[in-house]
């Protein structure tokens, strides 16, 4: 039997992921489509990743992966700041777009919504709670500020109302902005 | 010719809209099951409405009237406070099911996008908005406040960020707490 892939083939799998999702969207793709775009075999695809929501949940975690983990700048306003200039505008722009339809395709698919809250939420969410402990750590805010626990609702606002009130694209002019507006005033820092 | 419709039966055209938008959903309901469940003709909804999704927003908009304009309490604390209670617990959690459908809904039909937008979205932005130029004419916070164009981005965090991250419809405590945690800290009150 094949092991496993290597790095560069998943890679590739990924990328022939994404580039349908954006063509034919969730409900649109098809493990047969994969299989014949990357010229490899449906019983790979499945031996690999078990399912299709799987699979496009991983591929979207190697299209953005939790890079929040790798930011330690020795202030919350950097850290903030480091972390909202992750992205780049362009691919957040097409991002943008690629997340909306699968907003939209996870209201009708229980396991697409199952793997992308573990394959994508969660692991931002602990690479942003880790920020938020370090902040407490250093004295930066007290660990019983009330709005510690409401940072992944602001943030969410941000992302959600950007696309919503202004029908634009979150960019990291926006985002930083509005962390230097918002979350960090009410996190009185 | 039929003149307008009294405000009853308008009432009543309105909730048998909703009854059918909870039961079928809007790609389900039919200007067709509105005439029969209704016993009305489908040349008065089209003459009175224009379309289904002006219907709709109208029938959306008349369950959660903008309420925010009558709202003065004398400072910015007591008109989020009381704007947070306007909703009734039961009733928010069954019209957050409904919203939830329509923003899926509102993906696929830009003209329902654009009814909701007009019919809902922007008379309570309007509110909002008169709620905070008072704060600024009383003094209670400054005008060019960076927080101030964020407010609604803060709201839908509030709303989008419980349903999303929490899987839960936003209730009064909720919303009071966020307003107190978030909103009125970011604008410094």
């Amino acid at each position: 039997m094949a092991g496993r892939l290597t790095p560069e083939r998943e890679a590739e799998l990924y990328e022939a992921v994404l580039d349908l999702l954006r063509e034919v969207g969730y409900d649109g793709l098809t493990m047969d489509a994969v299989a014949t775009r990357t010229r490899s075999s449906k019983a790979t695809l499945y031996r690999q990743w078990g399912s299709k929501p799987e699979l496009v949940a991983r591929a979207l975690r190697h299209n953005k992966p939790a890079q929040l983990d790798q930011i330690d700048t020795g202030s919350l306003r950097g850290d903030f700041h480091a972390a909202m200039a992750l992205g780049d505008d362009c691919k957040m722009e097409e991002d943008s777009a690629l997340m909306r339809g699968l907003m939209h395709a996870v209201h009708d698919n229980p396991d697409l919504h199952k793997a992308m809250r573990e394959l994508l939420v969660e692991p931002e969410m602990n690479g942003l709670n880790r920020i938020l402990r370090r902040a407490v750590d250093r004295g930066e805010i007290s660990a019983d500020l009330p709005a510690l626990k409401y940072v992944t609702h602001m943030l969410v606002g941000a992302f959600a109302g950007r696309q919503f009130i202004e029908d634009k694209a979150p960019d990291r002019a926006f985002l930083t902005d509005y962390v230097d507006a918002v979350v960090l005033p009410a996190l009185g820092v």
